[in-house]
């Protein structure tokens, strides 16, 4: 279902959000996967990431923050494949207005891990809007939190 | 209305989310202001902290760090004054499990400024669970984006 | 800053949702005023608005609905005010497509009282999406709820 | 994994959500089905209803108003499994102080049907707080909307 230029798009938005996003570089956030319908994001624990340091659990800033990126990252996509029609410019200049309008986070367990995987799928994909849902776990499969994305593409 | 114990347990845990909280600490979180009804922080941009670097504009998961972290110490000031009668222990125990259970963040503007300003307050402030608004602001009054956190005191 | 033009779309669109729509009328909702940047409602108690029947609260679900109206017109109004410059069709049509992407309620006290009054602001207006506050009182100047809504305009 | 003991609970709890708060029975909400994990609820279309008008849409109200039941009573029900070793007048205690703190909603597609079906889980079961997560469908498996739901329990 996914073309080459699609790919290729793809691509783009990963390099953007990977390597050239300051703060993703920041925290360390790296790529595992990423399709049409959804993205698979890693990102190792590390002391500069814990929020409470009795416990050494991760910052529940960090969970936001990557669950914001898997979102974002995710309503590109979609974005790519309904305005695949496009010239490359405005498909562009459209991707360049991605933004995130609000973000719900709940956190379920706390953040104890070595590495830990984000998620996200499409729950509603239109013209203007695209929400997102979210999901945090860690290396042992436990589920640390959900997240509602809602993004405005282009 | 409040007493100088109330203020002590402030100064401590402002120092424990300020100076011992790692993740804080990597972004430049600093005090500006703590109360019984809620607290002033703030931040300075830096390169790090970008999101969108053709725009310069701070990352939305930093937005969300410092809404949190607002929120997270105007609930805990909260749970102070209402638990003001237990022993030291006691209240360090329940100040201890303060975890935020759900977070919501609204972005209203982008992110651009030298200094970003988040504040919060009460809005309902139970046995058990507190929630609270948050604010953040820059350098130039401009309002960048709205939280509202749900947490668990104690 | 409010024109002869915007006045008569906004009386369109309160006779729209107090008049038109069924399950506003079964609420009993009622305008108490509507200008280009909010709406105040009113709501009376009554037997079948009740949730809990013990203590005689207001159901959650009337306070969402109530709040959801409130946000939806605040947008629709702040539509009307950027859209001004379009023909009567295109804005009846951008208007006819508005709904709500999400909505937030934070329950703050018991919903108690014989009248409640429902008010909006907007805190975003975009070309596409509009996100408002709302809140919910009652005839004593009780807060008892927050809103937050995301709607989609045109 | 669920005694008789909280099997009459639930039916309890039941008996109260469906038959006795005023507000649901306006509605002609009905129970589907019940268990310790979750609730199955259905809502017939009718005129009352509708929001709008020209398309025959739920009312987002009403959405919302199922969503919250289906996520209060899911809540109960593990309040109920968490609690069972409590005297019975202790659990209707606690169980009479279980309300809801914060409630979103994401409207995927517009509410077209004949009936509607409403169900929840646990996400998160706290000693205070339970997350649940609520769908709604039509008879025809259309996803119409996502709930999340933070409650208070006892």
């Amino acid at each position: 279902m996914t073309s080459p230029r699609q790919q290729k798009w793809r691509q783009a938005i990963a390099d953007t959000f990977i390597q050239k996003m300051p703060f993703n570089q920041l925290l360390g956030i790296e790529l595992v996967d990423y399709s049409a319908t959804g993205v698979s994001l890693k990102l190792a624990m590390r002391e500069e990431l814990i929020g409470n340091p009795v416990h050494g659990i991760l910052h529940g800033g960090v969970t936001a923050t990557i669950l914001d990126v898997a979102g974002g990252m995710t309503a590109a996509a979609a974005a790519v494949q309904r305005m695949e029609h496009l010239s490359s410019k405005e498909l562009s200049q459209r991707l360049s207005k991605t933004g995130t309008i609000d973000l719900r986070i709940d956190y379920l367990r706390p953040g104890v891990g070595e590495l830990f995987f984000a998620s996200a799928e499409v729950i509603r994909s239109g013209n203007k809007v695209t929400v997102t849902r979210m999901e945090l776990h860690n290396q042992a499969g436990t589920h640390i939190a959900f997240g509602t994305g809602t993004y405005l593409v282009g």
